[in-house]
Formats: structure tokens, C-alpha cells, sequence
């Protein structure tokens, strides 16, 4: 079922984005009694459609990358660096997709809208395009031609607007109301906080439960995933507690954070001031005594070249979870001999070229 | 040991790249007794450190992933492509390099000489700058601005060389001879192919045996590890027999297949005209009777849009595979009902912003 996070009312699973109430939705499938016994033999993400609320059969290609992790001590910490931006379209996103599309197709629905330029649009575009679902990408008239060039060779409808990212917005919501189309929004969509659960599942599997868990949080996507997945496991009885939530925030787009008057340019995937799961967030801090904290160009763009100087090649929010760590680790709030996850969610090669 | 593949003699198992006869060596390494026995617990490429030549302690960060198999029908074939472009930098070369930069580190080799401004040398400048080790890279003054970038960013050490392809790859063995410096050619280095093996261990266990497997085969790394991984699964009774190797080239550059008089400019990862390995490569096709067949760029253009049309960012390379895979259809040497492997080789996103 879909559980409102706000008044509990409950829904079947079908694909919704809000209660009635306005609230957003999560959802709430039975889960297996045992993690391991539910693990398939699949090399890829579909070793835990077990604990997914999609059947195989309605699945989609390609199928997401069980992704590698990376340790590195840094300081006194030792960080596992989860290496999400090696996914086919080279994002995090495509878990969050892999779900949504699988159930798109459950359901039957055809066509779908959504307002993005960055790489949920990349996703969405790949997943539905391969399963001849028509996705109509509300973009702004200034994204990169080589990205617009990219989302029309997936297959996707482009609507380029002129405006501002809420100008953008409206366009789509009121396309998909007139034509009576199915609007997918990843900032509301509870399927996709299904896909990006996975993320918390495999790490567990390949580094036992870390003690904090230092991830991204604009829309809150990946941030709530990564703490479905962990609670998941604890209601599965797999493990006691939960890691500390550090949620990391760009200056000048902070929600959780106190906002900042200097805005960021490089972290454009985080630089949403009015996440739609804004209270889920705070919940998660609460539950684990985590901390916001938000960080600036200068320290992102710093991080950056520390990563590409050790072989991770990402993309510029991707560095806000490492300079995070840093402003941490100087702190005092992460303490000597800790072990810290940081997913790194987004490639950099789309930086390199051009065409 | 390290055998060589033209007069059969043996070295120690240590970096080498050619018999004292000029003929090119293979790493023949003790086998376990058994494929499924010998495999680990990891989900990512140290799944099978126990049928490699390096040991555990030696391997360099970060690891590369198992890649996901995507399964598609085209015409009467049932077609598995292996996404080889979700490495850590964006192609298979990760895999070559791993091996190669853990023997590097278990001989305490600390600086080495490498020719290429491609995907190898982009993945030699992420392993070898991670692991400490100094790469000097020699590459071509026309090469993309935003790729030299990235090397530097690498930590590579880079030599610009004014002059053809071959001017650079003496400059580069000069450099090498006068400062005494290993150079690591992954044309002729042996156990890059010990890595690139390890595509055919996961296909296996992702698909079975395949009837075919279509790869592109320019310098052979990838074609000759899919065989050797492959022979090996045979000579440890884990499979019967092997599948029929098909040998893409690219039109103007063919070695294998009948030299044509138009130079293919969207396939330059496999524009290699003299590959030292040319005499494997033919032993391969002669073992399991394949053939050899050339993709011009028209050819290579059409399965491209088809390729990024169904989701895989690829580069231009990684569609020859699909263009010769509609060619041997239509000839009828691949015939209705046949399984097909085809690697994508190299990710497409680098083609997308440029910086
Ligand atoms: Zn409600
Ligand atoms: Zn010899």
C-alpha cells in the first residue's frame, strides 16, 4: 500500500504521487522475513526484487549495476565511496527510474511527463524510450545543446520552455492535466524512493552498516532511499540501529540548513529550496541525530579535484558529500576511527567532450 | 608463467611484454579446480581474484563492477549486450588496467611510459595516479582539449607530441629506453588480457554459453580476453565447447578482414592496422570457425542512433558490434534462433557538454 507521510491515510499500490491531504506518499510492502533468503542470484540490481513492490516480468532494460565501492581512508575515518554514477545512464537516478518504469508498465500507462533538464530527465528518457513508453521532458530553453541532443537521440518528447525552473514546472503540470497524462515527478513519486533504496541494500551487503551515512539532499530522493533501505533492514530484524543521516545542502538552496545568502552554481543537482519531502528529511535527522550541513563552490569545486586526482570521475554535486565530510571531520561531529558512507551519485565524463 | 604465443618458451610470471623472439606472451596461470568454487564473495570484479595472477593485497582501488547484461531481441536472435561502458572511467579498459596496475604495485614498479590518448590511456591515468604510481602519457597535439583536461586532472603526467600516431608511440618508447622506464602497452601486455578474461566469467554466469560472441578487434585485448576467459571455463570442465568468435573491424583499418580502400573515422578505438597479436587473433577465428567482418561509418552511424534510441549511451566504437551484427543476419551466417554476446565497449557521455 501508499502510506501518507503526513495523516497515515492509506492508499492501494498504484501509481500516485500525493494523499489527497497533500501530503507525500511512501510506500509500505510487505517485506520478506529474512534479507539474505530474499536475495536472487541476479549479478545486478534485480537481486532484491524481493523486496520491491514491482514483479519481475514488468521490469525494464537494462537493468541497473550493482555498483562497487571504494575505501580510502581519509584523515582518521575510513569512507566507503559508493560509486552510484556508474549506472547506464550515469546517475543514481536510473534505480529510482528502473521502479517507476517497471511500474508504468504494471499499470499500462503509455505516456508520461516530466519537468527536468539534468539527469532524472536522462533517466527517465533511456528507461521509457526503451520500453515504448512516450516520456514529454518539460526542459528550459538554456540546458546544453548536447544534453537536449542526448534526450532526443533516447527517444524522448522535448518541450523546451522560456522561463524560469517554475515556469518550466507549471508548463508540464498543466500539459499533463489537459491531455490527462500520468505527471511522474521524481520529487514526489514513491516508487522511485524504491529503486534508490537498493543503494542502502548493497552497501550493507558489501560494508556491514557504517556509522554515518553522508549523502546528498535537494529533493530528498537518494537521502530518504538510503534511510528506507537501513530501516528496512531493521524491521527485517537484519540489524539494531540505523547510522547517523548527515544531509548535505548547497549554499544559497539550503531547506534543511539555515539558507545562506551566496548562491551555488556547481551544485545545481541539490538546488531545490522547497523539496516536497522537507519533514520526511527533518524526521530522518531526528530519528538518528543527524545534522544538515551545507557547503559552497569553493569547498565544492576543491573536493572535485581531490576526486578526479584519485579516479573518481563525477560531476560537481557529486563532490559536495567528500567536502561535507571535511567541514565534519573538522568539527568534531564525525570522530576519529569512523567509517562513513558517501555515495557519489553523478558521472563527470559528460564534462569531457561535447558534440 | 608467461608463454610465448609464437615460439612457445617460458618465462617467470613477472611484467613482461615480448619473447626474447618478438613474439607475444600470455600469462598461463595455475587454474583452480573448479569455476564455482573459485569464486568469491564480492560483487564487483574481485569475484574472480582466485582465477587471476595477482593477489588479493595488490589490487588497486577503485574495483571495477560486474556489468549488467541486457537482453533484446533483434529480428530472430536473441541478442545479450554487455555494458562494458559502466567502468569506472567509461570502458572495458578497467579491467585490463586493474590487473596490470596490481602487478605494477606487486613488482614495485613506481613509474611507467604508455602511448595513447583514448580510453586506455584514460583509464592507465585514473588506476596508476590512485595507486601512487607515475604515469607519463604520450599523446597526439590534436587530441580533444576537454580529454587532455581530464588526464591531467588524472594526475597523469603528459607528453604532447607534434607528429602522426607513430611518431608518438616512438617518442614514447624512446622516453621509456632513455629513462629506463616500464612501458606498459596494453597492445602487448599480457595481463591486461588476464583482466579483460573476466568479461567472459560474468557472461557466463550471467547467460550461459552464448552461440556467438561479436567483439570489436583492433589491438585484440577484449577479443582475446573473451576467448581466454572462455577457454579457460573449458579447460576447467565448466563448459564444453566455446562459442563462434566474430571479429569487427573498421573499414580502411582491417588486419584480419580484407583492408577496403574507405577510412572509417567513427570507429578510432579499433583503427589499428598492424596489432601485434594479429596471429592470436586468426588462431582464435581458426579454433571456433568464425570470421572476420568490416563496418564502414554509414553502418556504424545507423546502429549508434539504434543503440542510444533503446538506452545505451555508447561511443561510436562500441556500434560496430551491432553493425556486423545486421550483416551477418542478412548473409545468414548468424542464423535464426542463435544467442549473440555483443560488449558495448565505451561510454557516449563524454560526447555531451564538453568543458
Ligand atoms: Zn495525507
Ligand atoms: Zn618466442
Amino acid at each position: 500500500m501508499l502510506v501518507c507521510s503526513k495523516c497515515g491515510r492509506e492508499y492501494p499500490e498504484r501509481f500516485r504521487l500525493r494523499c489527497d491531504c497533500g501530503g507525500t506518499l511512501l510506500v509500505r510492502h510487505e517485506l520478506p522475513p529474512g534479507f539474505s533468503d530474499a536475495l536472487t542470484g541476479h549479478l545486478d540490481m534485480r537481486r532484491y526484487v524481493g523486496l520491491l513492490p514491482v514483479s519481475e516480468e514488468h521490469l525494464p532494460e537494462p537493468v541497473p549495476a550493482i555498483t562497487p565501492l571504494s575505501k580510502l581512508d581519509i584523515g582518521d575515518v575510513t569512507t566507503f565511496f559508493k560509486l552510484e554514477y556508474l549506472q547506464p545512464t550515469g546517475s543514481f537516478k536510473d534505480r529510482g527510474t528502473w521502479v517507476t518504469v517497471a511500474k508504468l508498465r504494471e499499470e499500462g500507462i503509455p505516456e508520461v511527463v516530466l519537468d527536468s533538464s539534468g539527469n532524472a530527465a536522462i533517466s527517465l528518457a533511456a528507461f521509457a524510450g526503451r520500453a515504448g513508453i512516450t516520456a514529454h521532458l518539460f526542459v528550459p530553453a538554456h540546458t546544453n545543446p548536447g544534453k537536449l541532443r542526448l534526450l532526443r537521440k533516447l527517444g524522448a518528447e522535448l518541450h523546451i520552455v522560456n522561463g524560469d525552473r517554475m515556469t518550466v514546472h507549471w508548463d508540464a503540470v498543466r500539459f499533463s492535466e489537459e491531455k490527462g497524462l500520468t505527471y511522474v515527478s521524481h520529487w514526489l513519486n514513491p516508487y522511485f524512493i524504491e529503486g534508490t533504496k537498493t543503494v542502502a541494500f548493497e552497501a550493507y551487503e558489501q560494508l556491514s552498516v557504517p556509522d554515518y551515512v553522508i549523502a546528498p539532499a535537494g529533493s530528498g530522493t537518494l537521502f530518504l532511499g538510503l534511510w528506507k533501505g537501513f530501516s528496512e533492514l531493521k524491521i527485517m530484524g537484519e540489524i539494531d540501529e540505523l547510522p547517523t543521516f548527515v544531509a548535505v545542502q548547497a549554499s544559497g538552496h539550503e531547506s534543511l540548513c539555515k539558507r545562506s545568502s551566496v548562491k551555488s552554481r556547481l551544485a545545481e543537482g541539490i538546488a531545490i529550496t522547497e523539496p516536497p519531502r522537507l519533514e520526511e528529511m527533518k524526521a530522518v535527522l531526528d530519528e538518528t541525530g543527524g545534522i544538515c550541513i551545507s557547503v559552497g563552490d569553493s569547498e565544492i569545486e576543491q573536493a572535485l579535484e581531490w576526486l578526479w586526482g584519485r579516479g573518481f570521475i563525477v560531476e560537481s554535486t557529486s563532490a559536495t558529500v567528500l567536502a561535507a565530510l571535511w567541514k565534519l571531520q573538522e568539527s568534531g561531529f564525525i570522530p576519529s576511527g569512523s567509517r562513513v558512507l558517501l555515495p557519489l551519485t553523478g558521472s563527470g565524463l559528460k564534462m569531457v567532450e561535447g558534440i
